[in-house]
């Protein structure tokens, strides 16, 4: 499994990611999920990905690709004019790769699916974040729904649903992020540390601040071990139930 | 989907269910997933049910006929000598609904299924609670895993797993129980009140106290409304993040 989570804030765009794949819990590995292309001050682009790791490394081999021959295939993400362009672009790449594999494959289910989120900025335009589905289309983030989460999403929502605010810092947000990333990995052995976190500025046009939490991060230790406490005296301050 | 959790403490058992069943989502009804045979002085017998809602309905119908004639079919859940045997009973009963509904339609695949939650305590015995699958077996709850929860378990089991202790009162547990439904209400459309609660007191050999939580409930929106101002609270105070 995989969870990953892009974040839209009145800030700019945070994207969170962990780095376990496994085929089965026998077979475990550490993967980058997140990738970025940067052009200095045009347009950052960001993606992470969750599903079949052999589609979502063809898939982001094929967009670098691309972006490194730009002359032979044109709009590349580094050449594309809108954010919404891109996502097209990647989207198509995507449901091209799925198709291909299960094409060539006995099994033409969905065991070659993988879904991405895609964020980032262009000159001239606002931060826009969108989450691409397998079949090829995506939806964009709004005021209603301002992230997206992708792979294992259930145990780490409650606590975003309930903490997010548009107007949060960047370092507030880090600290939601690996509260949510550790409901999560206590919850379920195929999401793991290390965490790749990247921060980007609106308006910066730049690749952003990338950093990654190793399992023995001394921050993310202390979130961990500090939030147990934090929630039992949470629900200590609740009013007692009589009935 | 429903939630249903049943746990084991030094005080006792408790159970909550909710009530919503659905068949799309245009198709949504309340029913009631906890049930409860006592005898006065001698035991004290619940069952919480998810999955297909004829499977459930018919499994436990049958448990009732062979409690309400036990001179025909015997051992009955009112006279099993020990929790182990209702557990066989109940799991035997339950396989025996899903293989026949599989038989007589064309779908033999997981569509008939069901997972029960079964706790009591029979006079001579310590309480005891069971998760049974719709394969017909089960597992027990000790100390290492001291409540099982059934259905739609993801958003809710963080809180959960940070905050149960086996020490908890009554009044304790029933505000645990409801931060984890109102995170799960909240993020699955297919969950919904009111909720059912059962409190069962360790060696009184009584139904215990039943009561019933509506959407409106006052406790229960206060608990709801405060959570999330609780949350924020708790994440504030870990210390910031500093790149």
């Amino acid at each position: 499994m995989t969870y990953a989570v892009g974040m839209r804030l009145n800030r700019g765009l945070v994207f969170m990611s962990d780095t376990r794949t496994n085929a089965g819990v026998d077979n475990v590995s550490t993967f980058n999920k997140m990738f970025n292309w940067t052009v200095e001050g045009d347009r950052s682009i960001t993606i992470l990905a969750a599903g079949n790791l052999a589609t979502t490394q063809s898939t982001i081999s094929l967009l670098e690709e691309r972006t490194k021959v730009p002359e032979e295939r044109s709009p590349s993400i580094l050449e594309a004019p809108t954010m919404f362009q891109i996502a097209q672009l990647v989207a198509t790449t995507l449901n091209d790769v799925i198709e291909e594999h299960a094409r060539s494959g006995q099994q033409a289910d969905s065991a070659f699916h993988a879904t991405l989120i895609l964020g980032g900025q262009i000159r001239g335009g606002p931060s826009r974040l969108f989450l691409i589905y397998p079949e090829g289309n995506f939806i964009e983030a709004g005021d209603d729904t301002p992230f997206f989460q992708i792979g294992e999403t259930k145990y780490g929502r409650p606590i975003l649903v309930r903490a997010y605010d548009p107007e949060m810092s960047f370092p507030e947000t880090v600290k939601l992020l690996l509260v949510s990333f550790d409901s999560t990995i206590k919850a379920n052995l195929s999401v793991g540390a290390p965490l790749d976190l990247l921060l980007y500025d609106e308006d910066s046009f730049e690749s952003g601040t990338r950093s990654r939490f190793e399992t023995d991060d001394q921050y993310f230790r202390i979130i961990s071990e500090g939030w147990g406490d934090a929630l039992k005296s949470a629900l200590s301050k609740l009013p007692e139930y009589s009935s």
